[in-house]
């Protein structure tokens, strides 16, 4: 892959979109790491691997690109450590493009005694207590360290609920943050910079935000401050104008959503990526998801039967096991539980984003979300 | 699969001994399920996985049989829920030979409120305090419904150090049970009968025992009892003569056996099979087996090692991961960590064992161990 990608050293990062129905688009990001289609939903490989799962297999499952968490990977194994062992691909094992988010959410869900001045967050390590400060300019210096082919900006996640005027000061913060990431980040040929509109659920500070972050200029833009609570009702209502606020001719991220519906709908609305935990955290606490609906396999109901998780589902839990099999190892916990059920997750996750760009592509989109709702509102098969 | 197997239904169990080294063996066990070249080791499967690893990734590592547990799987899920989905092989996915221990070991390691009779033992599980029997006709019934290729007799494991008159009446105990087990395994065509010899480190009486096995006659013969914490000396010396003690013509299983060095010495002294959960095990806690001994991956010397675990070792771990990683992936109790060191340790067993087929076959043993012992006295390549 050397060679390939020294070729492709020059390349620029691209979106192209070739398709559209009605809001929803279906496109290709180009990296010279490989292309990215979208919709895309990019399973998070926090401390850099997607629990329970070996790269070549994430791959399997049609992935065309993960998720690193900046905030983890800095304080184990240090981003210092993983450049010197030649950036975030090669340790990890995964040489297709990898999104890294900016610290900025989880410094402040999962760090102790924080400080959050103009400058940046101050806090303390949740695995040593070991003092850091994350910055604009800090997190571009970690993602670069890292080797992230997509860098997202340093942002404030707008609490939820947020008055108005708290969701205004916390927006132009992170807008002065976007200001000093895309001065820090530089030009980095190849390399993309994503920046993050926030303005919580008020559609004029959503505006306000993506005037500003296009006045400053990113390759893709991410719609922040969602899934934080608000439930997908409002989600949905802040998705009804917000895309539609960004760029037609970048890529649009939405940050940590979500479930199957969440993301159907939020695609209906014109967004092009996500990222969430769910597949794979689901998997390993027994939890199947299927396009009948989430299956929690530790049920007892479960316990003789034969019959695979999803019928004609390729990943090797469905392929290769029964649900009576995945009841047993899930009830006496064992890894390969995990093993199998992220599998099968990330396997359900990928295929229906090729259902959504190939209906977006045949321009049957919209009945392809009602056949995706009545299955949902059948349930899962009937015990035996 | 299943044409094939049935094609070779009538095949009867079958054993030959290809080469001779000294006392050591190397030769094929035929089963309707598949060859079984020897020596042999028996990655563990003790609750229908090999911890952390799927089937087809254990049959890569060079594994032509997998062992499993008569007393967890009588548990959980339970031998009759297992027949009812088929059998153990088609339950777990994996169409090789299964051999299944008589759950005699263990039920008196990890039950409760054990009550030892001549009939066999009752004991509550450790799992939620049911009550269950084990004798030598239900442990010979449990192991039909799972579909066991090698069946082993029920025995009572004589517990370590035991004087001669209680070495003796246990192993008198573990004949009769033999007796009954061979009369309830019955014919079964394809299907092979272990005896175990037992008589603690008493010459006479493993002479004895082996005496009375011979008289019941059994398709293979284990050598039980060791490894409960003689030490290697001691098991040695037990394996100077016991091996010779059995039949020549058929399979000698030296149960729970062990850490490389205990293999390298018992295949001199004649043995043809092990098992052992040490290398899953341990790879579970970060210890990776090489031929310079075992490595402690979370010790902080490897954390800015780029250097593979093992060079020219052809597992995952160490063709696409460094050392730095392995240590970083152990110490933030990942699962990918005891997947990678599983895969890699099963992968070093299965090589020792190849090389040991080879060395045998050639003529070389001998000095195969020489370099052996000398390259682990060695010990680890020196930090960088």
């Amino acid at each position: 892959m050397g060679a390939k990608l020294r070729q492709r050293a020059g390349m620029e990062f691209r979106f192209d979109i070739n398709a559209r129905d009605g809001r929803a688009r279906a496109g290709v990001i180009a990296t010279p790491r490989g292309e990215i289609r979208t919709p895309a939903f990019m399973p998070v490989g926090t401390a850099a691997t997607v629990k329970a799962m070996l790269p070549g297999a994430v791959r399997e499952t049609g992935a065309d690109i993960l998720l690193g968490n900046t905030y983890h990977l800095m304080l184990r194994p240090t981003a210092e450590r993983i450049a010197a062992l030649g950036g975030l691909h090669r340790f990890m094992n995964w040489d297709r493009p990898i999104l890294t988010d900016s610290g900025g959410f989880q410094v402040m869900s999962l760090a102790s005694l924080r400080k959050l001045t103009e400058e940046g967050v101050r806090f303390a390590s949740h695995i040593d207590g070991s003092r850091h400060m994350l910055s604009p300019e800090r997190s571009m210096e970690i993602q670069r360290l890292l080797g992230s082919d997509i860098v997202m900006s340093f942002d404030e996640c707008t609490p939820f609920p947020a008055g108005e005027s708290e969701a205004r000061a916390s927006m132009e913060l992170s807008m002065r943050w976007a200001a000093r990431s895309r001065a820090a980040f530089g030009e980095r040929p190849g390399h993309a910079l994503f920046g993050i509109q926030q303005g919580s659920v008020y559609p004029h500070l959503r505006a306000e935000s993506a005037g500003r972050l296009c006045e400053i200029g990113f390759d893709g833009y991410a719609i922040g401050g969602l899934a934080v609570g608000e439930g997908q009702d409002l989600m949905f209502e802040v998705l009804d104008h917000a895309p539609g606020q960004l760029p037609e001719d970048r890529p649009r991220y939405l940050m940590g959503v979500g479930k199957p519906d969440d993301i159907v709908g939020a695609v209906q609305r014109g967004v092009d990526m996500f990222d969430c935990v769910l597949p794979s955290r689901s998997g390993r606490t027994g939890q199947g998801w299927t396009a009948r609906g989430p299956v929690n396999l530790r049920n007892a109901r479960h316990r003789d039967d034969p019959r695979p998780l999803e019928e004609g589902c390729p990943c090797p839990a469905c392929r290769d096991y029964s649900r009576a099999y995945l009841h047993h190892v899930i009830r006496s916990d064992e890894i390969i539980g995990s093993m199998l059920l992220t599998w099968h997750n990330l396997t359900y996750y990928q295929r229906l984003m090729q259902d959504l760009r190939g209906t977006i592509t045949d321009g049957t989109l919209d009945s392809f979300a009602a056949s995706f709702h009545a299955l949902r509102a059948e349930g899962d098969i009937e015990p035996l």
